[in-house]
Formats: structure tokens, sequence, C-alpha cells
């Protein structure tokens, strides 16, 4: 098989082929339950279609130009997110015309390849600092075209981004009157809220957040500055968000899949997040069980990232994936039902770190390999 | 750039070329600092040759065929181990021609591939399982060669292997007696002792997994089978395993690299260890900085594992890095004395999930790159 200018051998840099069944795959593998997978697209899009705003889907989840076309195509997304300029040019290369790097680009060299994109696609990139208005403005000048500027406000995230209000409306000011870029609105992502659990305490932070937002905007019309995009929000929170008559795009990335974390956040009636499902999942075998009541599978460190917790074993209430080392997990089988070569499907404690480590998403239909998706922008970190 | 039969681009998919200076490497990066590393390798090669074990260093740290080759040319290793059937067909493909697959094997389809391989080097694989055996010596048949097995004890780690003692010496008859397959000794890693900080209890725990091997070789002497391998040690105990007089195959790992999770451990006069230096570091830039107190840099989730905690900044003790999210980390920086750009090095809290995330190490040599080496068995979890 042939992907990304490469060839790929099954069992070796590929984890299955087209028409094999789930216990052909070669494990660990990353598997995408289509059905569930597709039903979440869908939901989120009609989600952000009954509220009236654009979902503009996040790419950094999932890295692959498969899924962000398909978002694109049938799950209502205007554009897609990422957060690196490899990102976002592995996705314009694979036909995406509509990209938003929300985050900063400082690097001069980095600043160049971002305002080369511009040329093949739509351009957007998040600012917080005045001299990097600066350095966007004389590389789009170079390639002579014109780079849509988001100023980034910290709404509560402690990350990046500038106060709302006066500093705000500052480096708006300098981005409108620099050549060769675009103020084209406000980046305002609240990521310290998603995966908060209580549903209240989500509420009000998200409260709060559109509170600066709306003040910025209001500060920002004062100067005669429109807010084209004002732009945030993710999977534990886009319904705050969405409803707030000042947010117009969100910014979901999760919901495709869903993790065991963001399983642990809670909707208004306090019970656990259930309008997406959980459609990936770690393919593992039982790979050793010396011991009656553990076993030990071959999905470890190097097969997940265990950032947000351990991962949860998938359909099957009596075991529990207990410890990770760098190639194996411990599984606790107190009632001893597992056996060698057994295949068990886990569910990521953090998705997007997680696809980070993988080359394929097997996609799954009917317990049969339908699809062999590459994860696109995989390791493109810089 | 070509490598493993690809074309790289220098910022895209490769962080570097040759001869850059290391502030012209794209973030984040994988740095070796080469005469650290070069240092580490010569000063395991001779602990080894002065306890008179050999020493089969650990491939699953570095995933690098430069490196594995490297082992065995100038770090007096006699081969190596590995975790997985595809680690082992990519380092044979470069050449090592002696390789320990110090992990279960039971996969059907993979037991085929590591019996394949025994027609190209020393191929040896651990055993805990009955059933498993008759597998491989099916498999080793079909190719006509004969596969060295070791029975993999359990040491204390609680993990894979066998009990010590009589479940070990029948699983040993069993392979002894086994068409293609050859009896080569014990596989006895004590795991879950290498990071106890406390010397004396990391001492008292390998005393005690020797005691259990030593029992196990004389119950195996006496029914006439003997260990031409005894396995085990990492690079937080080797000098136990080394001096015990039972071991007599070294098979540490992270002694190349070290990291911050590792340089918790402590000496016998309790002080940390000191005898290996960090050589890996993840290069990372500022690329915000709006709080007076705090950077936030380009490494996150996706730049490194956390497992064993967060990074140290190398260098500078007046910064320390705080917080992860999936593609930013944020400096804690009192005194305000980062800018944007600024490019730091950071210590990995654990060195071999990390390494499984990048597709190159860049050799840094007095602040130059010398050196390109793919991580050629990266995300070959199969």
């Amino acid at each position: 098989m042939v992907a990304n200018g490469r060839s790929f051998q099954v069992g070796f840099d590929i984890p299955a082929k087209i028409g094999d069944r789930i216990d052909d795959i070669h494990t660990p593998a990353l598997l995408i339950d289509l059905d569930a997978f597709e039903r979440n697209v869908s939901r989120m899009a009609d989600s952000a279609k009954a509220m009236g705003v654009r979902l503009r889907a996040h790419a950094k989840t999932h890295k692959s130009a498969d899924i962000a076309l398909y978002q694109i195509k049938h799950g209502g997304a205007c554009g897609v997110c990422c957060q690196k300029v490899s990102e976002a040019e592995a996705l314009v290369n694979a036909g995406v015309k509509d990209v938003l790097v929300s985050n900063q680009v400082t690097d001069l060299k980095k600043i160049e390849r971002l305002a080369q994109l511009t040329t093949r696609a739509r351009t957007i990139v998040c600012v917080d600092d005045a001299d990097n208005v600066d350095h966007l403005s004389a590389s789009a000048q170079r390639f002579g075209t014109v780079l849509e500027c988001l100023v980034e406000i910290d709404v509560g995230a402690g990350r990046c981004g500038v106060e709302p209000g006066r500093a705000a409306v500052a480096l708006a000011k300098k981005i409108a009157g620099a050549e060769g870029l675009k103020f084209s609105g406000l980046q305002a992502y609240q990521g310290a809220a998603q995966h908060i659990a209580d549903y209240g305490q989500r509420k009000a932070n998200i409260a709060a957040a559109v509170e600066m937002v709306q003040a910025t905007v209001t500060l920002l019309q004062q100067q005669g500055l429109q807010c084209e995009i004002v732009g945030g929000a993710g999977t534990g929170s886009y319904y705050f968000e969405g409803a707030s008559g000042v947010y117009n795009e969100l910014q979901c990335g999760s919901y495709i899949f869903m993790d065991a974390d963001y399983k642990r956040v809670k909707d208004k009636n306090g019970e656990f997040i259930h309008e997406f499902e959980n459609s990936l999942f770690i393919l593992t075998s039982i790979m050793s069980h010396t011991k009656s009541d553990k076993a030990i599978c071959d999905a470890g460190l190097k097969a997940q990232s265990v950032d947000s917790g351990l991962p949860t074993v998938f359909g099957n209430a009596d075991l529990t994936y207990v410890k990770c080392s760098d190639e194996h997990g411990v599984i606790a089988d107190p009632k001893g039902i597992l056996k060698i070569n057994d295949k068990l499907k886990l569910v990521p404690g953090h998705c997007d770190p997680t696809c980070n480590i993988y080359d394929w998403f097997v996609g799954v239909r009917n317990e049969k390999v339908e699809c062999l998706w590459p994860i696109t922008a995989r390791g493109l970190a810089l």
C-alpha cells in the first residue's frame, strides 16, 4: 500500500488491510468505530447549525487530512483549526481551503511559511505580541498577500493571549494598520474550563469568558474595528459559547472521538456527557497471563498518552487497566476471564496526544476494516 | 535529504540540517549532546567489562539503528535487546546481528516473523507460557531454523514471567525438548526496582531477585539444563546484577540519555546518580510571554511523555516547567528573563516514550548539528 509518497507493509508499518476482521488487526492499533464517529460528527454539525454559529473543527485532535475533509464535507465545518504551521501545510496540501492556526507563530522561518500558505488557502493566525505583528506584516508583504489575524485574549486559561479590553484593542489597531495584515477578530478559547467535571463551574467559567469577550468586542466596535470571527469553545463547553450571542465560531475537536477524561465531564443533570460516543479505541492483545487475577496487554506508554489518566476497558466492567509501563499494560482480571491473544478495546485517557503517537487510524464498521487513514500531520510538532 | 527510503524537507519533517547552529534548529526537536552521549556509552562499557559481564544494550530506549550499531561498535555491546518484533526487524535490516526480544511474542503472525528473523540474525525471545512454546516450535520448524528461548521469571516486578523455581524448570524442559527451539537461559528483569530513589531499597530488591535467579539456575543445572544467558538489569540497578556472580548479561538502556526521573535515583552515598549525564534534550522555543512571571514554550504533551513527571529546564535554576498542555508548556519565569523566540533545553521526564514520539535525533557537538539519526523503529509498536 502507498500513502503520503511511501509504501507500507501490513503488520510492519501498517496495522491492517481493508477487509480484515478486527481479530486480524496487528496490535496495538488505533481504531475508529466509523458509525459512532459519523454520529458524533453529525451531532456537532446539528448543534452548531441550531445555535446559528459556524463550526471550525479542530484538527489538532486527529491530524488527519481524511478526517478534516470529512468534517468539512459532511460535518458542517467551515474550515479547520490547527496548532502548528506544519499541520496547516499538511492539511492545505490535502485540499483544505480555510485554516486557522489557533496559536502564536513567532519563529521567523515559520512566519515565512505561514505567509506563503496564504497564497494557497485562507490562512488565519493568532497574535498576542506587538513585535510579532511587525514580523507577520513583513512576511505577508514579501509574498504580496494578506494574512488574517485574530487577537488572542486570555479569558481565564492563563496561557497565551493578551488581557481582554484595552490591551486587545491596542494590538488590534496595530494589526489593522499593518501592511499585509487584516484584523479579523478575536481568539478567546477557555481551555482550562473544558475538562472541569462540574457543570455549574464550567458554566460560570464560560460566563466570565463571555463577559470579557463582549466587553472587548464593544470596545473594538467603538474604535471602528469589527470582529468577523469571535472564536473559541471546546467539546466540554461549546453549548455555552454557541448560545452566548457573542462567539460565532466553535473550535471543538475531541467530540469526534471522546476519551476517558471527557467522559468524566458532567452535563446539567449531573450525568456524564452522552451526546458524543466513544469512537476511538486502542486495540490491544493479551500477551502474558501468568497470574490468576491479572493479565498483561501489549499497549503501554508507547501506545498512548496517560497525562489525563489511564485508559478504560471498553464494554467489560470486570476488567480494569491498572498500570502502565513502556510496552505493557496490566489488566486486573479478578474473574480470570482473559486468555493469551484475546483482544480488548481501550478508551484512551486523552485522545489528542494519543493520536499523535500513531501513523494510522484503522476505520472499522460491522467488525471489519473499512478504511486506513494516515495520521497526516503526526509528529509534525514544528 | 533521504533516509529510510523517504525524502525529507528541513523544517517540515526534519528539524535541522548538518552544520546548523543550535539556534537554527526548528523546535520542538529532540537533541543529543554527542559528547555526553559518548561518555555515557563508554562508562557503561567500562563498567560491564570491569564486572566481567556482557552488555546487551536495550534499544527500546532509542529505537535507532545508528545508536544500536554505535553501542555494538564502540560501547562494548554484544548485541541488543528490543521489545517488539517490528523493532527487531528494523534493527536487523540495519545490520544488527544479535537481537533479544526481551518480551513475549504470542501473536501467531508475529511468531512467523520472529522465526523468519532467525534466518538473518541470532534471534532470542522470552517465554512464559507452555502453549507459546508449541507455537514457537512450529514456526521455527517451518523455517528450518533454531529459535533461542529464555524462560522469563518474575523476580518481583509482578508483570510477565513464570514463578522462579519449579515452574521455570518445567517450562525450560519443554523448550529444551521442542523441535526448532533452544533453551538459552533466563530472563530476570526487576523492572519495578529501577526507579526506586533509595539505594538500600533498590539493593534489597535486587538481592531478592538474585536469590530467586540463583535458586532457579541451580535447579536447572540439576536437570542438566545450562543457562548460557542470565539476563536482566537496568540503569538503576546494573551494578548489583553485574556483581552478583549470577547474571551474565546486562540489559541497560536509559544510561545513554538519562532523564529527569532517573536523575532522582540516589547512589550509595545518598547522592543523585552522577555516573551518567543528561545527554537527551527537548529543544523548545518561547512563543508567548504576555505575563511578567511566566512564558509559554512550544513543547507540550505531543513533544514528550509526562508519565514520570514534567521535564526540567537544563542549566537554569531560575526557570521551572510547571504545566503541560497539548502543544504548550508553561515556564515559571519569576525574574522575567525569557524573551519570545528564546530557546531552552528540557530534560524529558522519561526518555523512552519521549523518543517514541519523534522521527529524528539531532546530534549536536560544539553547538552545531553534527548528525541526524532517524528513529528507525519509531511507532513500530507491533
